[in-house]
């Protein structure tokens, strides 16, 4: 047995929105390390015989760089261990997976990635919007808010408008914008400048699927006056918005304790010791 | 009780990419209504007493319509059934879930969305691939091939190109075409119309995360010349695509013997006799 590495998705908060190929790597692997997008229900399906480790941007104000966790995983790899590298949503979008894919590949550790529900799909699926639609939006544009991905995997900071944007939006399109930041008259204006009407429905939703979700409901040119909501948020703009729920927008939340006492087929015998409690 | 309905999505084709949630929904109800994309793996995992109805596009060459479906998803509901209504991918993103959305609330059916792993992001996993870069890409925009939207979520026709698909499109966005059609050469020219250069890498993924997944690589002014694959496919270009596996492209893929022997927390005593053999 050699080591290897699984780059595996988190969903968006929900334990219930894990895949169940997560979940069995999480029972499985020596070690986990985890982002602060990882929520504390996940954390508590992972054995505690295992090394999980918080590798997150603000760890414990460790603010460990993108390449140490590299390092970290190589090194983790040629001890012969098995390691889950666990993100928030899905590894591909905005996670900064492709820094570390290369870097696995330079030093010939075998790996294998694992996607998960990323925040747009578990938004959208807990104020019940959809992202397309015949008649409203038959595309998507999905942008980051941070002008440096450096800092976009952990804190969520204001920021300038990111040069990068699109300077041109198509008026039917759905637009996403992960880590949107607070400030919001000036996104507000970008977008609008990129060809979106003022009047666009827009949202912000903040830990979607969490029993903490929230959703603010506006136009673009109201944009500035919404609420400061806790991160992790997501802004969505598009007529697709008219669908989201306004109220009792939280959804069915997995109870702790069936997310704590799923029995897998390998584990399914005496692991409750090995639990957290 | 009264019904309820949960439109639910089954991710890309590898059973292992379920949710949790989504397989406790499966196991639980009392009508599940799946179309062409769902795999059969998936659908075993259905106990034998349940419902199980195809309402695919293609299914039998019956061509239900939309309207059809929404109209079965209300009466099922209406006779107090707990009815899964499952959608390959996510059930957000080129699913018409809109519609069904809107007939459910017409109907005062309660109604649940439980997100699934996209196509893309089974694809952009099962080849390695990041979907945005710090480097490359820090946006995506997400088109589907057809032009009608009322096709999409069951055939994979040749047709025209989108009419509706943006004028423009940043070179450095991941563009990627949900069942993107064989018409390569008039993709390959409106992407480049679109602002897109004619080097840019593009690889088209069939059946990502099962076992005959098959990738062909090339560029935009090459894309003429792929092969046909088997639908479903998916057309991913930008940069990234230089990070995709040429070779043994295809995934770790769970075992059907792991796939049918899950006990969920609910579900663990005594329900063998109710599974497919």
């Amino acid at each position: 047995m050699s080591g290897k590495v699984y780059l595996v998705g988190s969903g968006p908060g929900d334990p219930e929105l894990l895949t169940l190929k997560a979940l069995r790597l999480l029972k499985s692997a020596d070690v986990v390390l985890h982002d602060e997008l990882t929520g504390p229900e996940i954390l508590k399906l992972v054995p505690s015989s295992t090394l999980l480790r918080n590798v997150g941007k603000r760890g414990g104000r460790k603010n460990i760089r993108q390449q140490e966790i590299d390092t970290l995983l190589v090194q983790y790899a040629l001890l012969d261990l098995q390691v889950v590298r666990l993100k928030g949503g899905d590894p591909l979008i905005f996670g900064r997976a492709g820094e570390e894919i290369e870097a696995l590949r330079r030093a010939n550790i075998e790996f294998e990635i694992v996607p998960g529900i990323s925040a747009m799909l578990g938004a959208a699926a807990a104020v019940q919007m959809p992202l397309t639609h015949r008649a409203f939006s038959s595309s998507l544009v999905v942008l980051t808010g941070h002008s440096s991905p450096s800092t976009a995997n952990g804190s969520e900071l204001p920021d300038s408008p990111n040069e990068a944007w699109p300077k041109r939006i198509s008026p039917g399109a759905t637009v996403i914008v992960y880590m949107p930041g607070y400030e919001y008259a000036a996104r507000s204006r970008q977008l609008i400048a990129a060809g979106l009407m003022p009047d666009t429905p827009c949202a912000i939703i903040s830990k979607a699927t969490t029993s903490d979700q929230q959703i603010h409901q506006t136009t673009l040119q109201n944009l500035h006056r919404a609420p400061i909501f806790p991160s992790p948020t997501i802004l969505v703009i598009g007529e697709v918005v008219r669908f989201a729920q306004h109220a009792s927008a939280a959804p069915e939340i997995a109870s702790l304790a069936f997310s704590t006492n799923i029995p897998l087929a390998p584990f399914a015998q005496a692991q409750d010791s090995e639990r957290p409690e």
